[in-house]
């Protein structure tokens, strides 16, 4: 029996809370798990429970590590520090500790200093999510079929790392061992570009005196591409200050394809739009042909992850860089 | 009986056509309706004969035209002055022209220039669409509970006018009147900009050496935001080149913005990142509150548009400009 501890009962907390109990104890590589929860507001980890997400309701940071073996994070980014600095003093040697913050190098760096040697880190960022917050808006499949990016510290043990790779396709998910600073300048690409465009495009419009009447006109091309404005502000907001010279740099490319597209419209250059649009086009054509589960209203990828790993903790684990991809 | 033409079988010729057969003759306010349809390309009117959106294929434009009583031109918009000059010569005196291009002050401007005495012009824009082009993507229920923008001319005679709406209602759709220079602000702010942002997106991220890694991260929000890149770039292109000023309004706008976010990146200004993503939700989220039947997955608004017109050609509608807003 495996104790896996999770801190923070919002949406991704209660999520993972929900798709480890979901997991069918004879196939999950993990075998058989207890999951404690904890939230500094005790309403979300009663929600939490009453959700099923969680075994048992932790009344304090110490009372929740109570035989975990796992310690998962599910706090907004720049929460992460103060967190692993309580925890540091309470960790017992041999705990492996995740996290699922959007940014990963400056998470990387703050375990370092901050955890106690002895306790193992291996960082991770689920690639789902929702524009719901909240335990209430949790889901038990949330993770299913999803990337979900692991960057084990150097030092991390590979039994650790082991763990946290059993844990990912215990959700569902499917591992993808990527470098800290390469995964934060890629999803500022993927990820946090997107939700700032949707943002933009949203108080662009709202800023109009013309917007009560576009409101009225606005129909689902405008829903689509301002859906992520609806996330989450204070995530968004951490993400945005732990990763901000990869966002930079995007924000400087969309501002440079911008002042590209208003310099044909002023010079009426229709074969450049043309070509513009078309490339942007056939490109993600081709992206959405190699996701076949990505088709709209489905949230998950066709392929289910193999779990052909038995069911044994501890196990060593065939590892690899870029596993099923 | 009465004749309409469908000029052009693409997405939303066909799919009107699609809709006006698929009206119930007992309660659509145009009664019973023969449909003609001509492209160019005489697969495209095959394609529309073959998925029963039209009951007759025209040969040319003049044999389009038989009996014709109202014209709709279904073509992109720079097409239109062309089609309007082949069209003039034939045009029998009292038929009612419509389009349905997404941009109007510029196609009112080539209507009034290249159209004969006699002939009414209602400009039209349905507030419907889909990223996929062409006769096989068209959908009857395309337009169901979707707002038609109409811009008639100043001096199309009310009769035609009252048609124009009564063909609106027919395809499901619900008719809204308004100035076409304040159509082509409003819909540059809700539908151009956002095809834009999206294109920029996939443009931007597939410039990058990362992008084949990138494209194994992304999940759902890029697929989203980027999904009004898929859109026909020929149409995008006519919209852009017929709505250069306001477009570009727009675009300025979001480069403010953006340039906004990323001077509070470099200030590390949490408090002022926090305000922006917290009003950009609370439109939104207003906004989605605002419009029940745009849930994802949804084409259309939830409210069934009110048919309450007896079923007799010319009855004179009330009109008013913003009829059901």
């Amino acid at each position: 029996m495996l104790t896996i501890t999770i801190i923070g009962m919002g949406l991704i907390g209660t999520s993972l809370g929900m798709a480890l109990r979901a997991a069918d104890v004879q196939t999950s590589p993990l075998g058989a798990v207890r999951v404690t929860g904890y939230d500094q507001q005790s309403r979300a980890t009663s929600t939490a429970r009453g959700r099923l997400a969680i075994d048992r309701e932790a009344r304090s940071l110490a009372d929740a590590l109570r035989d975990a073996r796992l310690v998962l994070l599910a706090v907004p980014v720049r929460a992460t520090p103060d967190v692993l600095r309580d925890l540091a003093p309470l960790l017992a040697a041999g705990t492996i500790v995740s996290d699922t913050g959007s940014t990963k190098a400056q998470v990387c760096a703050w375990a370092r200093d901050l955890l106690p040697a002895g306790v193992d880190f291996v960082g991770g960022h689920p690639m789902a999510g929702s524009e719901k917050a909240g335990p209430q808006a949790a889901t038990a499949d949330l993770f299913q079929g999803a990337i979900y990016c692991l960057t084990p510290s150097a030092d991390a043990r590979q039994e650790a790392v082991d763990t946290a790779e059993a844990f990912v396709r215990t959700v569902g998910a499917r591992p993808y061992y990527i470098d800290p600073a390469e995964h934060d300048a890629y999803v500022a690409g993927i990820s946090h570009l997107p939700f700032l465009l949707s943002t933009v495009l949203v108080e662009a419009v709202s800023r109009s005196p013309g917007w009560p009447e576009m409101a009225a006109l606005a129909a689902t091309g405008f829903r689509d591409i301002s859906r992520r404005a609806s996330g989450d502000p204070v995530m968004h907001r951490d993400i945005c200050l732990t990763n901000q010279a990869a966002l930079t740099r995007w924000i400087d490319e969309a501002i440079s394809l911008l002042t590209e597209v208003r310099a044909h419209l002023a010079t009426d250059d229709a074969a450049r739009l043309d070509a513009l649009f078309r490339h942007a086009r056939d490109v993600r054509d081709l992206w959405l042909e190699s996701k076949p589960g990505l088709r709209p209203g489905e949230a998950a990828f066709r392929d289910t992850p193999r779990v052909e790993r038995p069911n044994l903790l501890g196990f060593r684990f065939p590892s690899g860089r870029k596993d099923d991809e």
